[in-house]
């Protein structure tokens, strides 16, 4: 397989965590985003909504948006699985993974910051902007999973809930977000940083790391 | 159960689509956005993101997020399906979901439209941000199914894609977008419009329609 993607990329960061846990090798592509190459025409004809990561499988089918390949893994790859067996349950985990990837990352994407630059506005207020849509996503987390003794988001063991926080951990980071306001959201991170799988999917560890 | 929502946010829409489409009646508890009452404390105890729709299932779960409520309908009350049964199939109708309750809808919500005035944008360019949003979503949903024959997104029934395309193209026209630039879709719309499941969802025939 192919996994089309960003070292920086926070979905396709999530990925590559399901593919390691997953035990699957693939060849990464890189595309570097800060010079517009998921903007290609060879790229846009894969998916063309020009953004990373894309997911070319053994057959050549072409697969785009993150939890849609990392839920595709999982139906096709069941071990270990990503999602629990529980209906209720596997809500919970979709749940607090679209608070990240649907109404947080989505709002601080590069996309999106860079479309607030052309309407004028300077570059502290872009940061403020990334800010602030991540404290929002964190804090909504915050209080889903505060009833969750973990150490993981939803238990003993990482699902797709972890796979989103922790590439939002780090973009959080990056736009100066104080972290430690989410004590059990760190508490996850770091189970799952102990993990060979997360470890080896940071953006630091890639081919295309700057 | 009770569907906490509001006639006119696309995400409630997908739901009450998926509810109507399932055959199940459930009690309407209406949260007017405009007036704040999604950030009342009450309400934020259920969903701490302040957002609509919440499911409260018969058992008195709590279940947040459109996506993961129409996944788990789907998954306890599967007839009739809204996934197709091939995992490839799958993951194109998510991510076309996605491409939308992802990248487009967030991107342009209430919450985002109410940021950028704040930061002094004047309503003519935010309105031209919720155009922009919109048309980068539904282009890239229009060449996602240019090679399905349909009618509908994905076949000759209803998919979660369809529940994601019907809102936001409602949402599109809303901001001034001229959606006959997406033939595609509109066909799609069409075939979904003619379905009482639809229909009947439309925020215009809910009670708290203004």
């Amino acid at each position: 397989m192919k996994l089309h993607g960003y070292f920086r990329s926070s979905a396709s960061y999530r990925v590559r965590i399901a593919l390691n846990l997953k035990g699957l090798r693939v060849d990464h592509l890189p595309h570097h985003l800060r010079k517009g190459e998921q903007c290609a025409p060879a790229y846009l004809a894969i998916n063309p909504q020009g953004l990373v990561p894309t997911l070319e499988n053994d057959a050549g089918a072409i697969l785009t948006q993150s939890l849609a390949i990392i839920e595709w893994l999982d139906e096709t790859h069941p071990e270990p699985p990503l999602l629990p067996n529980d209906p209720l349950r596997r809500a919970k985990v979709r749940a607090f993974a679209q608070a990240l990837a649907c109404d947080t990352h989505p709002v601080q994407n590069l996309k999106v910051l860079a479309r607030l630059r052309e309407l004028g506005l300077g570059e502290d207020k872009v940061t403020a902007w990334a800010g602030w849509a991540n404290r929002e996503g964190l804090s909504a987390c915050e209080a889903l999973i505060a009833k969750e003794p973990g150490p993981f988001c939803f238990g003993e063991a990482p699902t797709m809930a972890d796979l989103c926080l922790v590439p939002q951990l780090a973009n959080a980071r990056r736009f100066g977000v104080d972290v430690t306001a989410y004590p059990r959201l760190l508490k996850a991170e770091t189970a799952a940083k102990n993990l060979k799988a997360f470890a080896d999917a940071a953006p630091e560890r890639q081919a295309d790391a700057e």
